[in-house]
């Protein structure tokens, strides 16, 4: 892996190593599993993860202190809250009160705003890593015809503005679908990329494609499955087991877009750290 | 006009009015032009309209402490900056020294990424000017199919952002093509609206529409004409004379889209000015 072996060189020159907090607030048991995820993949390569919990109870103005705190932490390089955060906390405002330079899940509105511009400095992990994906298949993205479905500020929006801008794996002809689009299968049916992103199985169906084009599926929906254990299976946002017979590549769920978020993630958390410290890898 | 209206009541009841500051630097003749629209438009609809001329050897710091002043002042509501500015000055610093909640034109990184994220403060005119005509002709842009031609950061990105949020004039299902759009007709044929904003005469031709499309020309180009006294005439992105035997609607160049654009200054200068005294109009 690039990222570990930037790390190590780090580790043996400078005597240091990146480091990100994790801020946690309640017992979300999917909030748990993803940041038991990111904790083991930092830790692999070389990552030092803080995992600071709170108890769903605590308040706004506690949570912003924290952050207010790590924000000026010179030895903190990365922040990320974990969310949904419980109700009675304003998700936006905690998200705005990180410092946009250690906001590596680039959800500050500056950061969007630098996506937005051409410019960016942090891009959402989840948009970086499909970006990523089609980078690792060699798939030409310049002058393709690519239809995302979703246009959430974490994945659709920001994807849109990656994969149309003037840039090496962008140049892209992007036309953002979502749920009040009429008949979705006549801009389905002509793209050479498809991603889905809407959190809803079944989105994408095998009457919906043509050409076999390549698949990306973002979305990570619990089905209720009494064969297993705990009562449920993770499926995507399309009928993977039917549309695999047309496509060219496609993403499983769970196994697909996940591993490649975290490792974007990382590569983020560098990306901070370089820039804080200077230091030329 | 609706803002004039607005603004008498703020006169009448406050004993105030709106201020905006344009800042122009050197005698770019068409930006003067622009200028002097501007200026009128306000004086017309009741806003102060302040112009700060500079020398084009002015420096990028003098013309940073201009706006430091500017952004302190109470009475000033709104700032813009007229480009392109000379280029021994970089615009982007110069943008983001004005504070995003007077810089009325939505140039700064806050105001593209609050955009972006779907709560917008100000939206750039021209976008805005857009959205407007379509919804003076009783366009319903919820589940059109919406094309638009060029991604720049003052009119494509952020009308494609615009267009597609979650709001009553946007839901539409939007692509953006761009210079490395492969054949762009294929997805003009199939849109409702067609927006162009290239800069390049003759961008959209009439092989390249069908079924009547509404046609908004954002384009304005000099084209040189012997025939008229100061040599050139003005044209937009479009093959004006031609297209308008195939289009439902089409906006002229000039007076379409610059005088809606003006307006919307205007529109934001007044949100500007309700938004920082809190008056309720």
């Amino acid at each position: 892996m690039k990222i570990k072996s930037e790390i190590e060189i780090i580790q043996k020159k400078h005597k240091d190593s990146p480091t990100l907090v994790v801020v946690l607030v309640g017992e979300n048991p999917a909030s748990l599993s993803y940041v038991r995820g990111k904790e083991r993949a930092c830790l692999k390569a070389g990552i030092n993860c803080l995992i600071y919990k709170y108890d769903k109870n605590v308040s706004e103005k506690e949570l912003q202190k924290v952050l207010q705190k790590l924000n000026k932490d010179s030895s903190v390089n990365g922040i990320i809250v974990q969310l949904p955060l419980p109700e009675n906390i304003n998700e936006d405002t905690i998200i705005q009160s990180i410092v946009p330079h250690k906001d590596v899940d680039g959800l500050t509105t500056e950061n969007l705003g630098l996506l937005a511009a051409g410019t960016p400095r942090f891009v959402p992990a989840t948009p970086l890593g499909v970006q990523k994906m089609l980078s690792e298949i060699n798939f030409q993205t310049d002058g393709s015809n690519i239809v995302i479905i979703g246009r959430s500020k974490l994945v659709g929006t920001p994807l849109a503005l990656l994969l149309s801008s003037k840039s090496e794996m962008g140049n892209a002809t992007v036309t953002v679908c979502h749920s009040r689009t009429k008949e979705l299968s006549k801009y389905t049916l002509q793209a050479d990329v498809i991603i889905v992103a809407t959190g809803r199985p079944n989105t994408l169906t095998i009457d919906m494609i043509a050409n076999n084009p390549i698949i990306i599926d973002v979305g990570v929906n619990r089905v209720e499955d009494e064969s297993k254990k705990n009562g449920y299976r993770l499926v995507g946002d399309t009928d993977f087991e039917n549309i695999i017979e047309n496509v060219s590549k496609i993403t499983p769920v769970p196994g697909g877009v996940g591993p490649m978020t975290i490792t974007m993630l990382l590569q983020n958390v560098l990306k901070a750290y370089t820039n804080s410290t200077k230091i030329q890898i």
